[in-house]
């Protein structure tokens, strides 16, 4: 283990607009030796997810930017190398929030252990990971589908939009995807089961939408923003619910204001006059509904009633280009990158 | 009796922006009879409300439009004056919804009787009426301020804006209002008992608002839209509540957009990043709360704790002129017009 180097990735400057490879650097570093109380992870698999842009830029927000020269941020699947924490033995796995990296240590503090009999280990960072519980919490506690509705979700191949119609359809609801592509827009239909899934590529993406929604939408999961934001709005119903989780077209770089009527006006005067709830959240604020979500989840991944796709990247090294294609939609299914077994 | 009419005030065109007295007109008809199961009633009070502007329009809402030739919608105060129907005699004092005119039948449905001696009549109409129940149900089911936290509202001296703030207050909150001119500010800060207030007016008015919100602001009511919303919305905390009641500012004409960033882009990134919750509603969706507000909002304007100010019309001939006055906050109060003792 001596000759073992932390491999890192770190934030080397901020990206304007699309990151480039050059805003990320590798570093090579001595292991860190944990002391008392402490343990040292081997980081198994990282997840790459669409927040992380957020998290480059020095701008105001829930959670504060990774420094320029620190580790980039994000969750982790790994085995305790070493412990000298009473409650974690070698061998243990657990998820955690080591960031992009091979090593970490921790003082055990925001560790869950894993039963990778339960469920394959890389789940954790996806369908029964954030993402799941990201899809589970905003679309019940939020969005609460009634039975009959319609629910509208865009990158509905993704870790996500992938959860959010299977779920809203376990609950009794309509399910209608978006997403880019003939392979993904196959896979949602056929392998996930929506009700309707609407290629955004489509030149008449808009009417498409509207003629897949016969009777309006009732739950909007806004995870992109954008054009896809315009086709769905009109389509809303009154009392229409829109858990705002993510805006990945405007991650990169804000649309300028068009001639014509103001756009915010527009909104306000439909939130106005469909008594809409439009409601942004992460998924930490509700934190003690997670093991609600584990058990609930866990059972239909175990049925089959709750499929997923991985796209798994093997080596940290390549995080930065997965991630950079994450950004412009070029994954398919939940990005994980593999750094051992 | 036989020598009486019906007058009333008909919708004549549509207007496009700020109504003219030229979009109403007058007219006398003879006094309807109550067929069995009818009663007629003499109007003693008319209701006007900024949210008729919208009715003037033939857009989807909510509500459908006045017809062109039909008579403007409203809440009013009325007495039964011949009565057909078993549940009513004549002289009973009910609410009902007869719009603008002198005299209308009813079939006794969406009639509540009110008691003169528990409080003003007019009162049914504003602080006991639809604004009160507006402020109430929006501040307390979608707002719901923690105490300690910071409660800001428009047109603040107004029917609505100024239970909202009396509620905040009783509620333990920190209310902050907005007003246009020294009369009106005084009157909310003296008279009302805001912690604060803060002219439009001003040229430094989103600086003023800013230095009187020191901890940010947890509720806005949203009740104007335009430029107060520019200046409350950078104020908003993480998880902050938007309950959205009106839009006066654009029910005349939409703002067109201004080169820059779009607006909207602007607000979804912030209801990202602050989990915030914008959400329309009208005070009907929670008619089931009616009584429980009656009797707590009937208690506090006894005790003097919740304190209203009225700006009476006298006469229907003027209800045209006082409306369009209304849609440029020339009222100092709640507005009514008084057809009858």
């Amino acid at each position: 283990m001596t000759d073992t180097l932390n491999q890192r990735v770190l934030l080397a400057s901020r990206p304007s607009g699309l990151p480039t490879p050059e805003n990320f650097r590798i570093a090579h570093e001595p292991l860190p030796v944990p002391g008392e109380g402490q343990l040292l992870l081997q980081i198994l698999y990282l997840s790459l997810d669409p927040y992380m842009r957020g998290r480059m830029d020095d701008a105001k927000s829930y959670a504060k930017p990774v420094d320029i020269g620190g580790v980039m941020e994000g969750g982790t699947v790994a085995r305790v190398i070493a412990s000298r924490h009473p409650d974690y033995a070698v061998g243990d796995l657990v998820l955690s929030h080591s960031g992009w990296q091979s090593h970490a240590l921790s003082d055990g503090d925001n560790l869950r252990k894993l039963d990778p009999q339960a469920a394959p280990l890389s789940t954790a960072l996806g369908v029964l990971g954030m993402p799941g519980f990201t899809a589970w919490a905003g679309l019940l506690q939020i969005g609460r589908p009634a039975p009959g509705q319609t629910v509208v979700v865009a990158a509905a191949s993704g870790a996500v939009g992938s959860a959010v119609g299977q779920i809203a359809r376990i609950k009794g609801a309509r399910a209608v995807g978006i997403a880019g592509g003939a392979d993904k827009c196959a896979y949602v239909r056929e392998e996930l089961g929506f009700d309707a899934v609407i290629d955004h590529r489509a030149p008449d993406f808009a009417a498409r939408l509207a003629e897949a929604c016969p009777d309006g939408v009732d739950v909007y999961f806004e995870n992109v923003g954008g054009k896809v934001w315009d086709a769905v709005f009109p389509l809303l119903n009154d009392f229409a619910r829109v858990p705002v989780c993510g805006l990945i077209s405007q991650y990169n770089a804000l649309p300028q204001a068009e001639p014509g009527p103001d756009r915010l006006a527009l909104v306000m005067r439909d939130v106005l006059k469909k008594s809409l709830t439009v409601r942004g959240f992460i998924q930490r604020e509700f934190l003690a509904l997670r093991p609600a979500f584990l058990e609930e989840a866990g059972q239909w991944v175990r049925e089959g009633r709750l499929r997923y796709r991985e796209d798994i990247v093997e080596g940290l090294e390549n995080a930065p280009a997965a991630f950079i294609d994450l950004l412009q939609g070029r994954n398919f299914g939940k990005l994980v990158v593999k750094l051992a077994d």
